[in-house]
């Protein structure tokens, strides 16, 4: 980290706990590797005070943005400014930027930094087909990037289908030509097979989708980080997938993040 | 500096303008030195913007105080939950604590800060008898710390009398027994001669006092930090006197307020 001056733009990840962020860490010193002068410190903020936080930070100059996280994700986006179509349509801002003349404007990063992870491993998307197991927060996000990435069509299985026609109808307005489809657990026929679900976090869960319908040509990703290597990768890998871990999507994310918060060097 | 995490506590200085300010050079050198996970930034906050971003930095639990200097140091004073005698005496705050249920602290370190630096250069001022130029910001906290050091008695001397009158009501209030004069250019007969005015900090200004008058076994101190040597100490130097020049101030103001920030490593 450069030397914390005068100069130095200030931003903060908003979260509730705090103690568990790590987006510091990664934004520092991505700002570290790009030149940039600023810095990112946690703001541990209750619900309760999220709305007069904002207000206050709003009025410091100097303040370049946050990083929003648990429990503030949905609860912020009505107090923002203005949000992006997509940040809308899943109902969750994770990254808030402050503008110069002091509004504040957010957007979704979660699906895109999944799909930045993929980028880098050299998976394309486009007009390719996906299939999606789970249909909450996550989910959502990861939806609206794939459609944004072009998928041919989407495919989701979700426990309780109201929620998967609930998404469906949010993203029909945004890519109303993308064929859409309530799927069961067996992912056969998609180029790409997606865990969005928390299922696989504990080692006892059982499997999001049925990993016996798995076959080579497929690709299997996942959004858990922890462990690096869940059931599901295992059993897909077995069967001659390839697999994708859940923690590119994180690295994807901050250097979308990054790139989000206005966190560049000055011009020359 | 340790790695800022959720774990880090987080001060600020609130300024404007802030490019200039010094204090998170200072404060996270003497942080890294003590071993305390927190970091200080800069906020850059104007006049009318100052009570919304208090009441914002009150609700982050993460935030933990504040450096307050120009154009606040005055208006934040009845913002505050409480201040220190000293602070109201002064009417002028430049260090708040944030209390751990949300409470905001303030204390006036200007003049503690003066005297830490005196003191540390070997300069005990008890029994002292002191001499001050000047009836400003500067001077009041001065003259309070100087009286709270246990002088013997105060000779202060300012082009407008009134002022003077001013601050001897309120430092008759905290300290009825310190004997008060109010004084002419000369400083005859006095241990320590202080300038409290901002003459000196132009090459071509008068001095603030009669450096004629100045005579072997006086303590001559400035509060003027640039230039390290003003006219005042040249010629208090070339007349035999001991001098004491402004930047100490800031170096025991600095270490004051790591101590009332409350910027001390964690218990073992």
């Amino acid at each position: 980290m450069l030397e914390i001056t005068g100069h130095t733009r200030v931003f903060g990840i908003l979260a509730d706990p705090i103690h568990q962020v790590k987006a510091p860490q990664g934004l520092n010193r991505i700002m570290a590797e790009r030149g940039v002068d600023g810095v990112m410190v946690p703001f541990h903020v209750a619900s309760a005070d999220l709305a007069t936080v904002l207000t206050g930070l709003r009025a410091v100059k100097s303040f370049g943005g946050a990083i929003v996280t648990v429990p503030h994700k949905t609860a912020i986006v009505p107090l923002l400014d203005a949000v992006s179509d997509a940040a809308r349509l899943v109902g969750a801002v994770n990254a808030v930027r402050r503008e110069p003349d002091g509004r504040l404007v957010g957007e979704i990063l979660d699906g895109a930094g999944f799909v930045a992870g993929l980028r880098a491993a050299g998976h394309d998307l486009r007009g390719r087909s996906a299939y999606l197991a789970g249909a909450g927060g996550a989910a959502n996000a990861i939806a609206f990037a794939l459609a944004e990435a072009g998928i041919a069509r989407l495919t989701v299985h979700n426990r309780t289908a109201a929620r998967v026609e609930d998404l469906f109808g949010r993203l029909r307005r945004l890519f109303p030509d993308l064929p859409l489809a309530s799927g069961d657990p067996d992912p056969t026929g998609h180029d790409l097979v997606v865990n969005a679900t928390s299922l696989g976090l504990r080692p006892d869960d059982p499997l999001p989708l049925d990993a016996s319908r798995l076959a080579p040509g497929q690709r299997v990703a996942e959004i858990i980080m922890q462990p690096a290597e869940t059931r599901l990768l295992r059993e897909a890998a077995a069967r001659g997938c390839r697999t994708h871990p859940g923690l590119p999507m994180l690295e994807g994310q901050l250097a979308l993040m990054a790139d989000f918060l206005g966190m560049v060097p000055p011009a020359r």
